[in-house]
């Protein structure tokens, strides 16, 4: 696995809007999988799916800040740059830089809360995720 | 029309994820239909496609953050308050904020930049648009 | 309330694919909605999401088939004609025509079954939903 | 390449509904996914975005029908086995079969019209994408 994690995306025709670049709205859907994709590459495939379903930790999202610096369209993979930038006592933040040629098309930073799924309480970092996640940590 | 204008939302199933709200995702597209509403309020049912298409004016974001502060559910229509904060020279900041059934669920500073839509070229805000923005402002 | 039911979609750019009409996989979502938004009209306001949490009734598609007959562009609001033309034992279908300014832009048919939701088992059609949907059934 | 193609979709929490599982309309966009790699599989990269921009060739979607036959979640790889049945003279229909695990979840045939994209207008087959489509027709 590259470090740090990668996410690619293959941006289509039906992400695209009448500017015939991505539609603003679907760049937060592809940082978000990006995430999940993180979750997925470090936790052996399980993402906020199985997260949520199988070890009753669900990751809901606090906030996000993106800056849109160049447009996203269909003429090359979309390669999500993705790493965990801070590690609270009940939170973490990620960044996702967005590239595509080279060049970078968007930043954000996205910040999640740990909850006990199934009664939507927020918990301390589960001891098994810090693990997996302090040592990824990287300047934003 | 209510001032500041505010856009109405039925969020639905098919909104949401497993944790029974919408989904992150959804949110930020949700602050875009208020966004594109507003125009479409204040330009006579023009929304961008409109501004596009039929006046040349494109309107990219160039900057989006969203607060997440209670979830979004199918139990009350999302409304969602959306008004100018600031207008330069070559752009426009709306804030968003959705409430449901009186809480706020969500809100957002969204930057957009004014372009020559054909040529994807930045410029400044049209005169017309001026006119129909600037007494509409008001602190975020 | 008309009858057949019509629901009303505001068609946007974000809906539109760089030939600015709505990108073929948003039909389906629209026809959807007009579907949970018939249940909503004859159900006091509820749609899947209250059938399946509070009456504990899930109505998964089985099958839809739809033609596509004139482009749906942001120029005029989408009307869905929708209506049931079928009550089965466990199943109902739907027939759902989009219209945009008299125009008919689709049609199509979409089948589902109802299921104990927490067991995700085919039932039959519970009584006071089979007492709404007869009255309404025409030919597609 | 596998023969015939098989488009592969990492399905995701974003895309389930809080009944678990993949949402019915997300389905119809995973088929579309699949029959616009289909393309980029057999034209070097070429999709539906290229085929409308460069090749001034549009494919617009007359007629779907799919068939749900069990569940699609984000525990396998939804594996879409992707192929034409069926070349006219200016229209194509393809075959679309979604598997998870060895399991059939969807089915569906999908016919597009071939058009003149800049004019909106159909248009015979262009004969090097014929010469492409012919030798993978198989039988749906």
């Amino acid at each position: 696995m590259s470090d740090p994690y990668q996410h690619e995306i293959n941006v289509t025709w039906g992400d695209c809007d009448p500017a015939k670049i991505a539609y603003t709205a679907r760049l937060p859907y592809f940082a978000l999988d990006a995430i999940n994709g993180w979750w997925e590459a470090h936790l052996d495939g399980d993402g906020w799916f199985q997260l949520e379903l199988d070890r009753n930790v669900g990751t809901p999202f606090v906030r996000m800040e993106m800056d849109f610096r160049s447009p996203v369209t269909p003429r090359h993979k979309l390669i999500c740059e993705t790493f965990p930038v801070k590690l609270g006592t009940k939170s973490i933040t990620f960044a996702v830089r967005g590239y595509q040629d080279g060049t970078l098309c968007f930043d954000g930073l996205f910040t999640c809360v740990f909850t006990i799924a199934d009664q939507f309480k927020s918990q301390v970092v589960p001891d098994d995720l810090r693990r997996i996640v302090e040592p990824r940590i990287r300047a934003a």
